[in-house]
């Protein structure tokens, strides 16, 4: 009798499996990060579910867009990204590391990103995973685009229905990245990222995970934080995501796709304007 | 009698000869990108500056931050980023690329950076240049570090008293970029380069240069886009710098670095607060 399957096969009678794609980037195994990523799988399967993990470096994962990114691209022409990404999207003809990847992520009910802060955002190698899997048809340019509908994109898309969750460690104090801290708020840093990488094509986005002066932790803060982040897990599929807006569902002019006067909490500006609480209340 | 000669050394006499970076990112020569950055080297050229460029795709840069970049580290032992950066950098041992890259910010009196804007950020290659350049020792790191002073960062720096210029291009229209715009406004997008990546290290960072709806220009958009930022770079050691606070001139409390009540703008929020207004305007 092995433990472990059978651990998961009661949790798995109490709640659906669900898949689950680890997006994990960090060049060393025994890191934090590879720690957390690794807390995380252990967890999801003694869960139940499925779980894959795309361990960038490991695979040696080309970060670069270039023209080697689309085979059957007419060699004497001008590289123009969207185009050519699109040719090769609407003809199968994206390289194979990029397509398996379009398929773990049609795959997943979830995704999840693993990695360290670098100058307040992704690694160069997870910037180029999106840069690069996220072909044009693929997570944008999807839908029609017109005066009254804008693409299918935040909030609509080909990942729709999904759901992700950043999970980001940082060498600095929790207070440098509070709404008054010297680096700017988390959630506003976070921004780009969570709302312009991951609800653009569909997902629905929940709080991120940080974790802070990562640089000094001891066993029992490990085993502390390790702790914190798998809880997270098991609210994955029922915990309130952001309430970004829905682009195409009326709170924005189109095309200028300006939010329209008065539809946000009193003094909100800036980022916070495209977060609905109420829509995060109702949704939890 | 070479006019280029000519013109160049009458701007000379008008202006002192300053040193110029331009550190540029697309895969395509005949991109738009490709176009800007030689209306720049060839303005600033002929207005009688020194100019290096950084072609990252032409020079293949490495993007990914790795163990190889540390080549006189115990390969046994596990990378710690950080201190293997630290480690190498104090002992000029960090790799050739990155070691004349660092060689060029120090030469520079400005540095511009030209990219396009892929997923609200800068494209991977990009991204690798900063995660690998920016040594341990030389972008951070730098100074004293206790509860008096947190380190020389945001105004001080080994990179202070240069400037910086991020020229973006954006396929996007302005409208979607502005302050009730679905993607966010473009200066908050912005801001984990500018004052995270670039005030941070030191450097004066000018308002942003950004193109939009870049995806149809025709001959004449594309003129009037080249003149206007040629213009720009004629007001590159004149134009008042974003208004950044600095860290350690008394603005902030130590060692938690969040700003002290009261010295914002009235209703300012978020990364709003680390720009004072009237230091921009004084500089001006």
């Amino acid at each position: 009798m092995n433990p472990t399957n059978e651990a998961s096969q009661s949790a798995a009678t109490a709640t659906a499996a669900k898949r689950v794609l680890i997006v994990y980037a960090h060049p060393e195994p025994e890191s934090l990060n590879g720690s957390l990523k690794d807390a995380m799988r252990e967890h999801l399967l003694a869960s139940g579910h499925e779980v894959q993990v795309s361990d960038l470096y490991a695979m040696k994962w080309k970060a670069e867009v270039d023209a080697d990114d689309f085979p059957q691209r007419d060699r004497a022409a001008k590289l123009i990204v969207p185009s050519d990404s699109r040719r090769a999207f609407d003809s199968d003809a994206l390289t194979e590391d990029v397509r398996l990847e379009q398929d773990k992520l049609r795959w997943a009910d979830a995704l999840i990103l693993q990695f360290p802060l670098w100058w307040f955002s992704m690694p160069a190698i997870l910037k180029g995973w999106f840069d690069r899997v996220y072909a044009n048809g693929f997570a944008y340019g999807v839908g029609e685009h017109s005066d009254r509908h804008w693409g299918d994109r935040y909030g609509e898309g080909k990942l729709a229905g999904k759901r992700a969750l950043v999970s980001v460690t940082a060498g600095g104090w929790q207070e440098h990245y509070s709404p008054r801290g010297i680096n700017g708020p988390i959630d506003d840093m976070l921004f780009p990222i969570n709302h312009g990488v991951l609800h653009y094509p569909g997902f629905e986005v929940l709080p991120s995970f940080v974790a802070y002066r990562t640089g000094r932790l001891d066993a029992a803060q490990f085993a502390a934080l390790r702790e914190r982040l798998v809880e997270r897990l098991d609210g994955l599929w029922t915990d309130a995501p952001i309430g970004y807006r829905r682009q195409n569902a009326g709170d924005y002019e189109l095309p200028a796709l300006t939010l329209r006067p008065g539809l946000e909490r009193q003094g909100a500006q800036g980022f916070a304007l495209h977060v609905d609480d109420a829509a995060a209340r109702l949704a939890s």
